[in-house]
């Protein structure tokens, strides 16, 4: 059973350490005689949307890590809902190349929406995962009803604040990427609380 | 002994988990001034093909799980027909943007046929992998006979039911493609009942 | 605890693994009637961009190691500071790449500039990463004040040093590169003292 | 000690499970209104270069996998020499896709040769890995002398017969690539000996 949680950890950082490095195939070398500096400044979009999907896949590798510490073993349900949420996270660098290729262009409403939208997905696919937990009966004794109630409040808001987000860019695009941003601090403060609270 | 096991899975965790995310580098980014939504729309082949070839190698790579721990050791042999089955797994990405790219044309009924036909070979793989454990006496003591014929019906039947989605795609490329989801359900059902009755 | 530390050298060698291995990726199959050879000649800046970054992210690999084999847990700041780092990490196949096509030509200069600049801010991680190992009292009890002095202003002289290449880079960019390489001395070198030092 | 071997494992395992994964990308998907049957089957150079290159690799992990299992600690001296072959296994994809590229060409005499001499200079690199073990002590007691001369022997040869290969790649390209194929039975029987005299 633990041979199991081990292969299951080693598959999903094996996703997340690739794609977080596929991100930066998706920033080409600006081609043409002109100012190379100016060629690498022009490509301000592409950095941008590298930064954000970098630092939002490290947090959900650090959440992924947090959240497996609290599982006492796998079963195949939690095998399959593990799969659907590193399908959301492979599928990253897709709206990523989406968002460069089109921030600094009229069609940044969409493209925004659209990177936000995914993540709509993502949050769908950790609630699913930490209901599996839940229901398979998979979270070690000295997990605390309060901490599974967190986290669960925690999942769900990042549904609801992905579609705001999501929504909020039709009207501004830069609003949609500011929340984005925000919900890092969230997470992250999220991780730090239960860091404190948990006696390893 | 359990060290060369741990190498093998380490290798093969690594080479699913590259090839499944690999997928979303064939799903290109629109280009043209015309609506992004659009042109997000219209890559939705991209997107059938990627969800199928995510889904399928999850699956194996489950199935990848469940077989080694089976398996109380591993030799040579076995080491080369583990590296057989993940040929054909790396090689997945192509005839799944060899798909994306036909299934909205002419072409359809090749690009089908060409997607089951890779599955046969890799159908024929998984029997040549369980014929070397078998054959080499690497399963444990506690897996039974009545196991061991299931798992060989199993991927018997996966180069069967793929050779017929392979044909039948000549005549209607959906039920080629239909055919490959319902033996998602076959492969999934088969894991669930050897994890009811496995007592680890 | 020290199940964390494994994730995160788990991760780390994936990120690091994937970015030197997808540095090849930028070298293109020289394309034209043309003889073969001149084509695979003509592609020298590729070659050399290619060699000069694989080297330096085997001996950050190498560092990241020794680094980790200081510390005798890990706490939620040092898995971002250590995020922090495998960010410049990725990121290096995107200078290498746009050194690669501007080397043999006339905007040599800035290319070079760029790829140290990279480097600068790689070694400001590495600076980051330390210090937050320091502070948060994770290092182990027989890590010695003379081997966190040691280690510190090695990192330090990375920045400046680093810098420097990239300041000397506008007046002769072998110059930059030159330093780049001496550098690798100094790093190489340094483990070397560390493994002298250690009686493991 | 033993974490530091566990750690060069996961890394240079890693770098063989991408470099093995990363050959299909140089596959292309075949554009254009005609057939695509006929398409396919004219990407038989690319077949040919994914399969020799994926069965080398394989061949290479395996052989890696069983020189480990001779140490019985790594240095600094051994980090550098494996990460030199790993350079040399990253490199592969590249004469991969020059062989896929020229292999039904004119060019196909020049793209043997640089295939094979890739191979050359890899021979090299695991003899000078090899030589780093046994000056370094690094060998299990176990390891008995005519097992060390009968590694060295093998890898010395690889040398003589890619450059050999390399040669004759320059009158007859097939011949090449079949000397290629033949070094395969060397490297497996080697292995399959070295299985058969050790007593795990």
């Amino acid at each position: 059973m633990t041979e199991s949680s081990t292969r299951v950890e080693a598959f999903s950082d094996g996703v997340f350490a690739i794609a977080i490095t596929l991100l930066i195939l998706e920033i080409r070398v600006p081609r043409g005689a002109g100012n190379l500096w100016a060629g690498l400044a022009a490509l301000w979009p592409s950095y941008v949307a590298f930064l954000m999907s970098f630092i939002v896949i490290l947090i959900m590798w650090v959440n992924h890590h947090e959240l497996l510490r609290m599982v006492q073993g796998v079963t195949y349900p939690f095998l399959f809902a593990n799969g659907l949420l590193l399908l959301t996270v492979t599928f990253v660098p897709f709206p990523t190349a989406v968002l460069a290729a089109n921030l600094a262009t009229a069609q940044a409403k969409p493209a925004v929406a659209f990177y936000c939208a995914t993540f709509v997905v993502n949050a769908l696919c950790w609630n699913i995962l930490f209901a599996t937990m839940v229901r398979g009966g998979l979270l070690r004794p000295e997990v605390t009803p309060a901490t599974v109630e967190s986290v669960r409040r925690a999942y769900y808001l990042g549904i609801v604040v992905y579609l705001a987000a999501a929504l909020l860019s039709f009207i501004e695009p830069v609003i949609g990427l500011l929340i984005n941003v925000s919900l890092w601090v969230v997470w992250v403060t999220l991780g730090y609380r239960a860091d404190a609270t948990a006696d390893r």
